[in-house]
């Protein structure tokens, strides 16, 4: 799917556009800041993908001539604006960290500083690719933990959501930690390994299975994964196996024997297969166990001593399993009016979702071990976080504090990845935000790592951010009094 | 999205087809059938949809150069094999039945009938093609139930799973129910009305409410639906909607109002906020209630006696909520081979996994008042289901009867799609394809209607795959035995 127009939106960030243009709005600076409020249950760290996408639709983001006709045809659009967007471009500055990246709730994730009628039209499509990328490579990096050393293999394109869901969502899952996929379209375009030998459908086309698997093993030597779950693993899947290894051992073959298991007690069965097959020499067979697993199942299966030692993971990578979505909000921080930023934020009922005031920067500290120890909010033109020791606000209880002294390393999150529009970097190649990825997991802490119950990471405000936190809130509450027993 | 091609494939498929080369059976006829074993939770049939973009998909499917040039570069693929695929084109025939019918567990609801390589390259195309699309229409058609008569906005681009998801979801989305859309390139693409108002930006970006409300009423007095919660809906968004109402009125104009409420207890504050407008002389005010809505919570909402009367749905619509994935699979059903037509079935440890025999084709009864009655599996070259009673067997109890009377109607799921690679009917539009659905969705029975805990619909088979089926299982496990205490 190639770069994305100006249409694939909703439909309000066009009408809010024609309004900002008719009041004179659209060139007012402003900036809208992207973050989440929570993580899917038991994950305690997201894992940043979907920029380069978006990057990509930004380079090309222009209104074509069918889109204006279908503008003007719903009748609704003044015509001025209408005038104006053909020569409508993208001329802002988005940050970001680099895709990768472990991120957490409530902190700023991408940045859009734009002209207001160019930032607002940003929104959905920004959503839509980061949500969704964010969702998977952060459902693989569980996966990858619980795998431990063993390569996983994402298998999810029949059950993704969607063609593009299997090619994002594919990017998202390299990213996140898979080793290769079955995604032949994705191997072409992301220069990732794409893996694959048989379905039961080919051992159904031959008589026997013996005869199947003699056949696949003359066409592929190489890449002999043979599935022996069609009939009956143990009695007829392993052993026509192993009979197929020998035949081709006693020809001189030199390729590493491998099987796959998609249905049945993958635990007891692995560890009997693996039984059966170094009773007959073929201790090193590739292992691979498939069927509805997900990073739970994974990590019960090995603890259970499975001999299993790859692992295909389909269905409940690609689409989240029971949590699909991220959801991402882009917020308005703040716009530009009278000569001066005005900090703009949302006060709601419900503390959790009053937001924090103006532009942020969030730095994050490490530890001398090179952990990464916490994240703090700070305004973007304060640079007291670069010395010495800081302390930070729990961004609810604004008293709660906690201390990074002076000897951890800092470094802000975001970076400039657009400037008046052109993007500032060359993309990467898909298997190096992979490298860095695995290398900014493995700085978090174990216990923010783990599968269950994971600590949650700190992300707090700077002093300044929590003074004028208390200060608009309170103030707010004074003059908008909310009596018990209403809202 | 445009057409996908052969590469938009797990690579066992390609692995396999390449083995059915090197072997010489790729031309040897087979038929799969696709189906799917079980229902999202609480949801008594499904929609089907995804098929026009499965058969645009085929009208153009090549391998291209650069296709030919990866999977030569992967080093594993017979040269043969590759010489081949230039000329590679789908010849064979799909059946189908119409986007927007209702579907159940167990039967086939698209069957292929062509060379086996050609057929095999299907499966995982077809799979993403139908899977994600029928999965969508299913909710949207409980959502539209829940709703009752209200209009069904979907908004659920910014957190579907990619771009296509976005656009293939919104699509399906109408076709199970959906009014309207917020997703404009869907709008565009698809004739169907995008629809959309104002952000909690455009209010923020305002210096207050009131300023933002009759800002954008002043561009857009035609669709004027004011977000109201922005602050607070009963102390602030309401009242200064009715302001604006009342300026409006004043100048003569004559559009109907509309509030959204995208927070907080809908239930509640959609009473007040109606409350407040009737008194205002506003009564017939259109209420958007929207927030992580699904089809249980709008019919809770309802329940309450709320006076929203439209509802948005989003991230629980378009990505099918906790159940994100329809498990449907594609199986060899049959094989030509020395002359006749060998049905192939999986027998399997787990009688529900056991599938049925050979070429099938599933038979609607529908009663007396037109309702659908049940559905009944036919070998393809029997026509004993046309006249007189029929008795069917339920699918694993095979002693288990139930009998359609001879009064009762009935028609086969299935028409032919393609034939010979040829599609046979134009596309239709897609409010086209929603109406029908609409009309075939009323023509299931209440209480297979119904949120939760829905009746099972009858899928059963004909004596004579019972008695085949029968045959079939005892022999294999007698010529299997399976002795107690292993697989």
């Amino acid at each position: 799917m190639g770069p994305l127009g100006p249409l694939f939106t909703d439909l309000y960030e066009l009408t809010m556009m024609a309004g900002y243009y008719a009041q004179g709005k659209q060139s007012q600076p402003a900036v809208f800041e992207y973050f989440f409020r929570r993580l899917p249950q038991h994950t305690g760290f997201a894992v940043f993908a979907g920029l380069d996408d978006l990057l990509d639709d930004l380079a090309e983001f222009r209104f074509s001539e069918s889109d204006i006709e279908y503008l003007t045809s719903l009748g609704t659009f003044p015509e001025p604006f209408l005038n104006q967007i053909p020569d409508f471009r993208f001329e802002g500055d988005l940050w970001a960290p680099p895709e990768g990246t472990p991120v957490f709730p409530y902190e700023p994730i991408a940045r859009v500083h734009a002209p207001l009628a160019q930032a607002q039209l940003l929104e959905t499509l920004l959503l839509c690719r980061l949500n969704y990328q964010t969702l998977i490579a952060t459902k693989a990096s569980r996966v990858r933990y619980a795998a431990e050393e063993d390569p996983v293999l994402e298998f999810g394109l029949r059950r993704a959501q969607g063609p593009d869901g299997g090619m994002s969502g594919t990017r998202a899952a390299i990213i996140g930690g898979c080793d290769s996929t079955s995604n032949t379209q994705a191997g072409k375009c992301f220069g990732v390994r794409a893996v694959g030998t048989q379905a039961h459908s080919w051992i159904m086309s031959f008589p026997t299975e013996l005869e199947a698997f003699r056949a696949y093993a003359e066409v592929f030597p190489e890449h002999l994964i043979l599935l022996v779950d069609t009939y009956d693993t143990l009695a007829s899947g392993v052993p026509n196996a192993i009979q197929v290894f020998k035949e081709l051992r006693a020809k001189g073959w030199k390729g590493r024997p491998g099987i796959r298991i998609d249905s049945g007690d993958l635990a007891r069965l692995s560890k009997e297969a693996h039984r059966m097959l170094a009773d007959a020499g073929f201790e090193d067979t590739l292992i691979v166990a498939s069927s509805e697993l997900d990073e739970n199942l994974i990590a019960d299966i090995k603890r259970q001593g499975a001999k299993a030692n790859a692992w295909g993971v389909g269905t409940k990578l690609m689409t989240g399993g029971t949590e699909p979505a991220l959801g991402g909000v882009y917020k308005l921080a703040a716009i530009h009016a009278d000569g001066r930023w005005e900090p703009k934020f949302k006060i709601s009922d419900n503390p959790e979702k009053t937001t924090d005031p103006g532009i942020k920067m969030p730095i994050r500290f490490y530890d001398v071990n090179g952990y990464i120890a916490g994240d703090v909010l700070f305004a973007q033109d304060d640079d007291s976080w670069r010395i010495g020791e800081v302390v930070s606000h729990d961004r609810m209880v604004l008293e709660h504090l906690h201390t990074f002294p002076q000897e951890f390393g800092r470094r802000p999150l975001l970076e400039p990845v657009t400037r008046a529009g052109d993007r500032l970097a060359d993309p990467l190649k898909l298997n190096e935000i992979r490298d860095f990825a695995q290398q900014q997991i493995a700085r978090i802490p174990h216990e923010t790592r783990r599968l269950v119950n994971p600590q949650t990471y700190w992300v707090g405000l700077s002093d300044r951010l929590a003074h004028e936190k208390r200060q608009a809130i309170e103030s707010f509450w004074r003059a908008h009094p909310a009596p018990m027993g209403r809202d």
